[in-house]
């Protein structure tokens, strides 16, 4: 296993204080837990916004604290739900009076201790509530999944939940939106490499060396199918495909699209599959409001990457562009 | 070869068209070249700076370009410095009278060509300034280079030059900033994997399993020397101790730290870095003003990292924090 690490044991931890270190103005940690929220000051009445799940898809969540994005998030061990009593301090360190928004990735484990951190809140008097995010178009159901998993398009619902919570909007109000980008968001994604959990200590599957796996979760569960290694162009269309067959797309149709990498992709072949899905985009007569290119919600060290596909209209275009100051993304 | 590319020959090319494709309200490209200039509308006269290199270091330097930061970014093939043809255009698209600042990391075909370019700019009556950056303080000479190594150092060069121009400051003033920048910079990284140019199609250096490379260069040029891997901890107290011997700094001197990631090392590695970067500084009596983490001056997929020591005064600061609005840096 090649890891810049010291102990494989305490690599969450130190993680945590190295994000505190490099980002104090935006983020602390809620002492004696894994729990990241805002350090900024805002005395803002608003609700307030939770993610989190296992560690391993950074800057997932940690580094979506601040202005118009999460108020809080929680890190499970490597690839590992968060235990309901981490969510929980969360939930009642960022709560100001509004309510809180939990906003889950669709994994039975962060499900399940998501709601019951909800639960035991709402016994505390705090209104809680949740969605959660299942836009991976490649598999129903999985090892670690009932429904579809939730990947990369889980950052569009912090980025434009977060904005109406900064707006004002109510939980109510602030729900709808997630979940009308929950409806309105389609992912799927591939990749070259495994990538290793520290405490494992190797590869959680193996891919031969003109192979690749396509759509892959982004805990290297397995994807669709495993094939030969193929032109950029020829595996964007494939994704897109598979996404354009789950969500109802139109010509003239306005879409905001990520392209993310999975954490050991050059920004060079994320840009290459960038101008391919441009490309596809364009013949189908859709019109893309926003690009986004980048590691947002990673697997390690694993190369490869995903394709987000979000439907837009006013109301969202308007939450998408509003200001967000985090450590991982920023809007002026 | 696993990449996700087209043709290996092409990849520039489809890189900048990625680029452009992604980030329109930020840059667009001169037509049959390959250079990136700004997109946004501004009617400044001010100092333009240009920098840029050899492709496979992204989002060096494209992604610079941008209020505060680049007027334009050149591309090279991979790992091949531009010709000065193309550094003559960038000249010229961006130059508004008040001159143009040539930021060049210390490579001989990088120096040469910039120079060359820098001389018909002037021979058409352009004013032209430039400066050389040669952050890495791990090895004298090498194959590609005269002296230390340009390395991720150059993004601090690019971040307060750039607000030194966007500020008004004229063309003799910002080159004495850069200078000072350049001064006061030092870097040294370290690798865990080789990467491999497209059109070369196999890696340009092996390590064994066990073993990493210290102090090399962003193009895979050969470092200090080959050890086993260590502890995150005494990986970063042997480049710190490297860095500390070639600059002088003294209890209380304030700093800028960045932790770059070379494009195949996990952010979570990187922040693990980065906690320990902040213990030995601590430790030193340094204080840290900001940190900045991430991938900015890539080595193509490789794994591994650099640590960039800034050493500051009060312009430097007020430079640093000066607002800049870039595909890949953004200060609010």
């Amino acid at each position: 296993m090649k890891k810049i690490i010291n102990n494989p044991e305490n690599v969450v931890n130190e993680m945590l204080d190295g994000i505190v270190k490099a980002h104090p103005e935006y983020v602390k940690r809620l002492e004696g837990f894994n729990v990241l929220v805002r350090a900024d000051k805002h005395d803002k009445k608003k609700v307030a916004l939770v993610s989190g799940g296992g560690s391993g898809h950074e800057p997932s969540h940690g580094g979506f604290v601040g202005e118009g994005m999460l108020d809080a998030a929680v890190a499970g061990e490597v690839f590992t739900s968060p235990t309901p009593d981490q969510v929980f301090e969360a939930i009642k360190a960022v709560d100001n009076g509004e309510g809180v928004l939990l906003i889950i990735k669709n994994y039975t484990g962060d499900v399940m201790n998501f709601q019951m951190a909800g639960e035991l809140a709402e016994a505390e008097g705090i209104k809680v509530e949740s969605v959660i995010v299942n836009d991976d178009v490649a598999v129903e159901n999985s090892t670690w999944t009932t429904g579809r998993r939730g990947i990369a398009g889980t950052i569009f619902v912090h980025k434009i939940a977060g904005a109406a919570a900064e707006k004002g909007m109510n939980l109510s109000e602030v729900k709808r939106i997630a979940e009308k980008v929950i409806s309105n968001v389609r992912s799927m994604g591939m990749s070259l490499t495994p990538c290793t959990v520290p405490a494992a200590g190797k590869p959680g599957f193996e891919l031969a060396e003109d192979e690749m796996e396509v759509g892959l979760g982004i805990h290297g569960e397995p994807g669709t199918h495993r094939e030969k290694i193929k032109p950029a162009s020829e595996i964007v269309k494939d994704l897109l495909d598979k996404i354009f067959n789950d969500i109802d797309l139109k010509e003239n149709d306005e879409v905001a699209v990520m392209i993310n990498g999975l954490g050991g992709t050059p920004l060079m072949e994320l840009y290459i599959v960038n101008n391919e899905v441009e490309k596809l985009m364009r013949e189908k007569g859709l019109m893309i409001y926003r690009t986004i290119v980048g590691n947002y919600m990673t697997s390690l060290e694993m190369a490869g990457f995903s394709i987000s596909v979000l439907k837009l209209d006013d109301e969202l275009k308007e939450l998408l562009d509003y200001k967000a100051d985090t450590p991982a993304f920023k809007k002026l």
